[in-house]
């Protein structure tokens, strides 16, 4: 329940430090198709008790191809939603402290790195999604913003209301591209509070039983709660003295720059008040604990589309730890690169945002309409027409930004999408070719081994040697022990001292015309396995190992050397024999 | 002879760049100082015509102590050497061009890493010594050096004569630390040239037959070289206006700074003429060639200490490639710190180069004293004395820049220098233990096995899997196929398969409660290990092998990871069977 609640409130502050530019009418539309999808999401949530994010719902009912795109465009937005949500947390920081800035050089990109670091960190630690981590700052932002919202309405009562800033009655000659900026840009926020949505409805499977009902009260608390803050903070914003006169500053990067929910704190409490501190303080809690969730998320999708064989075999293996580790250093890498080409800056990150989110949307929409017309069961027309008309909304939605903000960052997203489903497609395609490589249907058309020799190699005579040919005895009948000649002067110690150990393996000297020590190796196989085709050539290389790292630094390491050049080899197999030293 | 010219020239730049604060007498004295050097090293080069670098004079005729300590200050001064002559280049490049620092920003630094970088790579890609190349910069610099001199001589006649910066005469309260800092100035810088020396007695086996008499030509040549360009910057350097007026520049990161060639080419030619810039031009080659020459000193020295056991045995090997990548990359890294540590600053380089080096000569001198008293050949009375006159003079130079300079860096030489040794000793002591852990006098002692055991690992059934087991049949008839159950839904048609199959070997099943890939094989080999003391186990991975690189991103790498994990243990050999894929 924190999970997911935390998860879409803290896109609905995203969508507050964004918002001051609008007006009380078009949040109320904001709020209207949010409770539309919310709505329509509580079908998803009831035909998909076991979990259905929009990669299985799409894919189930639309099949692999736009399920493949939803899942691409999830896979970009989680990685979107750790930038955003850190870059917004770190905005509530530093208008918190704005002093910060001054001893940072670039602060809002060396915290959000920071903070990504530590997230990353945290979970490569084993960091447990633990409910009271959770609770805490979720209900701790709830109850400040009420304080907040109440104590400035009351205040706003006070002073004289200001005009807001753009309504029709003053749209002037430019006001057409203004007017659709700021509806844009509180969709593509407004949007951003649907991931929560997402993230209940693919985790349905995570809540306390009764499962189903438990995640659709969740998700109606979270349009509730939503509703109210958002529409709370639409109002006040249009009050406030600073947006009034035209003041606010919009880019973050400027000294001067507080996020909206600080400007509404300040105005109701005063900006050295405990209010002002600790509402910043849960806001910036809420958000990076919001990148956390995505850390999550994003492995669990993985071995989704990884058991469908779309991803690396190794992904659906979502408790490994080096897979794991993996998935989150990529996560981590991705997200701090977008943080630095974008500067950190919300406004640019957030049209990137709304493409995934959207195109993720629509699909899910659009399966769960074809979902219920296959289901056909009471009251089928009634639920098909909830879910065509969020998939229409939603594909509406993401036309309009994928068309206006082009410009601005859509195209990337726009040409990733396609670009993963590509790779998506050429695993698939391998994955197909290696089953029919490997069946084996008919196990006799596998040629039979004509013998196997094994060879042990010697470049001097110690006791690891011995124990290498011991082994080497015990493997085969045919052995023999091979000396590469990298100094002439040792070659009649050594004889002597194989004449001493009575073996039974012959000693074979390889002169070494340019000091290799592994090209007369490879000749000579060569040479053995052009007399006897089909023979198998174990090669077995006696190693004294030292326990300590800084003793192994002088060990030569030649066996990594021998496998590394007998890699490509048919029929050549590396065993390491390890005598142990200390 | 290009080769060791070009160092030896190369250092005297580094003198001259330095030398602005000097007065005649000091040169002079220096100038004396090298001729009893480079005398008494005449005679290193007849008593050691295949080659006398310090390391090996001082190990056999003072021991090893002293030799290993030479080879540790000589290592340093290769690391020193680099970024030394790299910075000089990069000033003298500053000089001809200063509208470079205006579009780089901390030019000297990123220059430095950026020759630096160059030398690497070149020598990463096998650059040749070849002759030509360093017979050209190298005759180009003594041509125009003369040249300057000529003009600058011409031309001083015809401006009045400026007292010096520092006489006897004006030295008042402060002067005694200012004298002595200008002596030792003189010395740290004069020192440097001496590398040069040591680079002819170090490589005589390098120079074309008659190598003994070409050595020794070389050498005269180079000290006649040395003095000629030397004295003749001496005295005209007192005669420059800048120096004179007191406005000479010594921070080298100020924008206003030019090297003493520089002041003194623009005295007598301009800074726009042909001459200003060839000469500089033909200085900063000059010196970039000298840096690279101790990028093949320092694994030449390298392989020689660990020939004799004191540092890890494959440096012996020069003509292995990873070594000596290795060697170049450590060279590189080690001299871009030194460049970024001190700004690139030479001052600041100067005396921890000094002290390394007059380390190693007091050595090397001290070396030929005892060899000629063993010796005891005709006039061996007059060698002794020549050699204990230049190993008095090296030591009191030692002393005076040990203590004067010990704060401005020289503290780090001398704690670096006992390091070093201390690790030379490590080393030696590891190799000597596993000497004896190795020794094989007794061979019976080593414990036979009791049998051997081969396990095929059999995630599924494929071609690959086939060819693993008929592998494991060519090695024993004690073979077992393992299964690990990460996904109990797939027994049942593993099992169909094997039957189906009809192989001999029989197929175990172990369960994976905590779906590890890894846990249930070592405890396997733990309970068969101990049922049968003494049983050699091998482990055969098969695996399904790609060719290309993306290819193999989707092979989920299980044999690194059992080989990892079986690494510590004794009496397992892990074998990998690959089957190509495409």
């Amino acid at each position: 329940m924190a999970y997911a609640t935390e998860a879409i409130i803290g896109v609905l502050v995203l969508y507050s430090v964004q918002a001051i530019n609008q007006q009380l009418a078009i949040s109320l539309a904001i709020v209207g198709l949010i409770a539309i999808i919310a709505f329509s999401y509580r079908q998803t949530i009831n035909a998909y008790p076991g979990g259905g994010g929009s990669y299985i719902v799409a894919s189930e009912n639309l099949g692999s191809g736009p399920g493949l795109v939803a899942g691409a465009a999830l896979l970009i937005d989680y990685i979107l939603t750790v930038a955003v949500s850190v870059a917004a947390g770190v905005d509530s920081i530093l208008s918190a402290e704005p002093v910060l800035r001054d001893h940072l050089p670039n602060a809002t990109i060396t915290l959000s790195i920071f903070f990504i670091a530590l997230i990353g960190f945290a979970n490569l630690r084993g960091l447990r999604e633990s409910g009271s981590l959770f609770m805490i700052p979720t209900y701790g932002f709830i109850v400040m913003m009420l304080v907040v919202l109440a104590g400035s309405l009351l205040k706003s009562g006070q002073v004289p209301v200001h005009a807001p800033l753009v309504t029709s009655a003053n749209i002037g000659k430019e006001s057409h591209y203004v007017f659709a900026f700021i509806v844009l840009r509180a969709f593509s926020a407004g949007c951003t509070a649907l991931t929560g949505i997402e993230a209940v409805s693919n985790g349905v499977m995570a809540f306390k039983a009764p499962e189903r009902k438990n995640a659709n009260k969740t998700l109606t608390w979270m349009a509730i709660i939503l509703t109210v803050l958002f529409l709370g903070m639409g109002i006040i914003a249009m009050k406030l003295p600073t947006i009034g006169a035209g003041l606010t500053i919009y880019d973050s990067t400027d000294p001067r720059y507080r996020t909206l929910i600080a400007q509404i704190a300040a105005f109701g409490f005063g900006d050295k008040s405990f209010v002002y501190y600790g509402t910043l303080g849960f806001t910036a809690a809420i958000l990076i604990l919001a990148a956390n969730t995505a850390f999550a998320d994003f492995p669990r999708l993985a071995s989704l589309i990884a058991r469908d064989g779309y991803l690396p075999r190794y992904f659906a293996r979502q408790g490994d730890k080096l897979v794991f580790h993996n998935g989150i250093v990529m996560l981590g890498f991705f997200s701090v690169m977008l943080i630095v080409v974008f500067r950190g800056k919300l406004d640019a990150l957030l049209p990137l945002y709304a493409v995934g989110v959207f195109t993720a949307f629509t699909l899910s929409q659009l399966g769960m309409v074809v979902h219920w017309y296959k289901d056909h069961g009471p009251g089928w027309w009634r639920s098909i027409a909830i879910n065509a008309v969020g998939a229409v909304l939603c594909f509406v939605v993401l036309l309009i930004i994928a068309v206006t903000k082009f410009a601005e960052g859509a195209w990337l997203v726009l040409l990733l999408i396609p670009s993963i489903y590509a790779i998506f497609v050429a695993i698939k395609r391998r994955y197909n070719s290696m089953t029919k490589q490997l069946a084996y249907s008919d196990p006799d058309s596998l040629p039979v081994p004509s013998g196997n020799l094994v060879l042990i190699t010697v470049p001097r005579l110690h006791r690891g040697i011995l124990q290498g040919i011991r082994y080497a005895e015990s493997l085969s009948n045919n052995c023999k022990a091979v000396h590469i000649v990298l100094n002439e002067k040792y070659i009649p110690e050594l004889m002597r001292g194989w004449e001493r150990m009575e073996s039974q393996v012959p000693l074979v000297v390889l002169p070494s015309p340019y000091r290799s020590l592994i090209d007369p190796l490879l000749e000579y196989i060569d040479e053995m396995q052009a007399k006897q085709p089909g023979l198998l050539v174990t090669v077995v290389v006696p190693e004294a190992v030292s326990v300590k790292w800084y003793q192994k630094l002088l060990s030569e390491n030649v066996t990594q050397q021998i496998r590394n050049s007998l890699k490509n080899r048919q029929n050549v197999v590396v065993a390491n024999v390890r005598y142990f030293l200390d």
